[in-house]
């Protein structure tokens, strides 16, 4: 029979998800930024830590058996675990606007969040409250912004051998559309120790800098060279991918627990090595309940949160620009042209 | 600088990795069986459990912040939770041998399992105590069998679409040599829901029988006639990839917690769609401690987990012989010529 494929969603970004909205702030001078994903009719949210050095903010209200295990935001954010309080700024405008969970005391929102550590040239160069409350307040449903923004402007990626050979990560987006109107978005801050691979084909879509203008080396013979020779052995503490993913189908809280699960894979797909002992990959999911849905669709669903968290990987990757010295992938294959 | 990249081991098996041994029992008629995988100087284990209906055992011996953290044997058995019951038969000639945790009473062997459901073609088609007894007798360290024996016997893969379009799965193993005498095995039982790709390039290994001879769907085309069709509603609680990782290095508990997670990275670049709910996909990790390593090298040997696994995977379904009717992807292919 003929089935309709899996395309891209109409702008092939998280927003593609109705209800779900992104804003930046970023600071291009400290090279550091953070990114609020809004999503303030979210059902249900889930949250799945893989790496040894995680980061996070609120990740136990979203744990299987809680109560509230929803959120109204997810905030990524540069400058390690001190840009977690941008966080703060985004419950603040969240609480303004009446939205979070009921309370006598009226409204408490829950923010989830994650920090990667970023270049943050200068001094206490790290998202506050402030610039959190920025994001939240110009987050829009409409395109998103990628590559040197946010949580990806001071992002790095291929450093295994240490900063010197590093290339460019950056804030990256996809979504899918699939049968029946489900749409699934994610959206990818790519800080990776690892290498970065075209997640269909394993290509290296941007590996550490080799030697002359334009090589990059595998991740294989980077991770070889770091045990032979010591390279790199600063790096261990800064590499870190963020996830998170988002829905429009009504799977309830174990559908987004799944999903948070499903979405490393797609991580797995994209980065080697990933998940490592120094690395702060977490796994956001949420949905908005939106679209009805039956068991059977549960697997493709995690298909897709795999594929588009590839893809999101992938773009953040190839749409960033150069900064503070350390070029994009894109424009060290310039150079060795 | 020039450094030797990774290569495989002599016999590309978890047996590269000294003082581990590997035995099976199969039934064909029965179309299941077991493998033991034997390590007495385990020094550390650990396991991380990602699917969301696996069947395992002595899985929280293994958990981080417990006492022991090692185990002498890993089971991986056909039979779904049935199978289980191998493991005491494996315990049982441990303990005959003086292997186990000393105890006031005497040694008591610790052996992890985990099971996958196969075809179990007849009554009570599963492998019990004496059988896991007389897979452990057999435990050798030199070649392993692979394909349709042991955990392996009754496997299939792609079977999202149903039973009908599945074709075989098996038991795989390989191993990657890296500098200085480092060596990482795998060993996998694959009777995954999804279809199985080259971890390395992602091309289509084992996909779901499509209507002509010779002909694969994609997991993608798979996951959305699912969705749309309702087809192989029955499949959903039906297929685990069962993973071990063995390495000679002595990186203890948090090293070798660190490597079953990574496992997962491995099974997610050669299985799409990975851990769904129906999957009960497991990857048990354990070192002998052999060999001393720093710091440095603990990101390499991450990356050789993930590629010894993948590696491992495809091994078991290009080393599968049709049995009980369903096709190896190797007659498959042969069909459509």
């Amino acid at each position: 029979m003929s089935v309709p494929p899996l395309v891209p969603g109409p702008r092939d970004a998280i927003t593609d998800v109705r209800g779900v909205r992104v804003g930046h702030w970023t600071s291009r001078r400290a090279a550091t930024g953070c990114t609020v994903i809004l999503c303030e009719t979210c059902e249900a949210a889930a949250v799945d830590v893989r790496g040894g050095a995680p980061a996070t903010h609120e990740t136990d209200a979203l744990a299987a058996g809680n109560l509230v295990r929803r959120c109204h935001a997810v905030v990524f954010a540069g400058g390690s675990a001190f840009g977690l309080a941008a966080t703060a700024g985004v419950a603040r405008w969240l609480a303004a606007r009446g939205t979070g969970v009921e309370t006598r005391s009226g409204p408490v929102p829950v923010v989830a969040g994650a920090a990667l550590l970023d270049l943050g040239v200068g001094r206490n160069a790290f998202p506050g409250p402030d610039e959190g409350e920025r994001a939240a307040a110009r987050a829009s449903g409409g395109a998103v912004a990628r590559g040197s923004v946010g949580a990806g402007a001071g992002a790095t990626v291929a450093k295994l051998p240490g900063a010197e050979r590093a290339l460019k990560g950056g804030l990256g987006t996809a979504s899918l559309a699939g049968p029946r109107g489900l749409v699934v978005g994610a959206l990818a801050a790519v800080n990776a120790i690892g290498a970065v691979l075209d997640p269909d084909t394993g290509a290296l879509l941007a590996g550490p800098r080799g030697d002359r203008p334009g090589e990059m080396r595998t991740p294989e013979a980077a991770a070889v060279a770091r045990a032979e020779c010591g390279e790199g052995a600063d790096e261990l503490r800064a590499g870190t991918t963020l996830v998170c993913v988002a829905a429009n189908a009504a799977i309830g809280h174990e559908g987004v627990q799944r999903l948070a699960v499903q979405a490393h894979d797609g991580l797995a797909r994209a980065i080697v090595p990933a998940h490592a002992l120094g690395d702060g990959d977490v796994a956001f999911a949420l949905t908005t309940g939106e679209l009805p849905v039956g068991d059977r669709d549960l697997t493709l669903l995690g298909l897709m949160a795999a594929r588009a968290v590839g893809r999101a990987i992938a773009d953040g990757v190839e749409r960033a620009e150069g900064l503070a010295g350390i070029p994009s992938a894109r424009e060290w294959r310039e150079r060795g042209r």
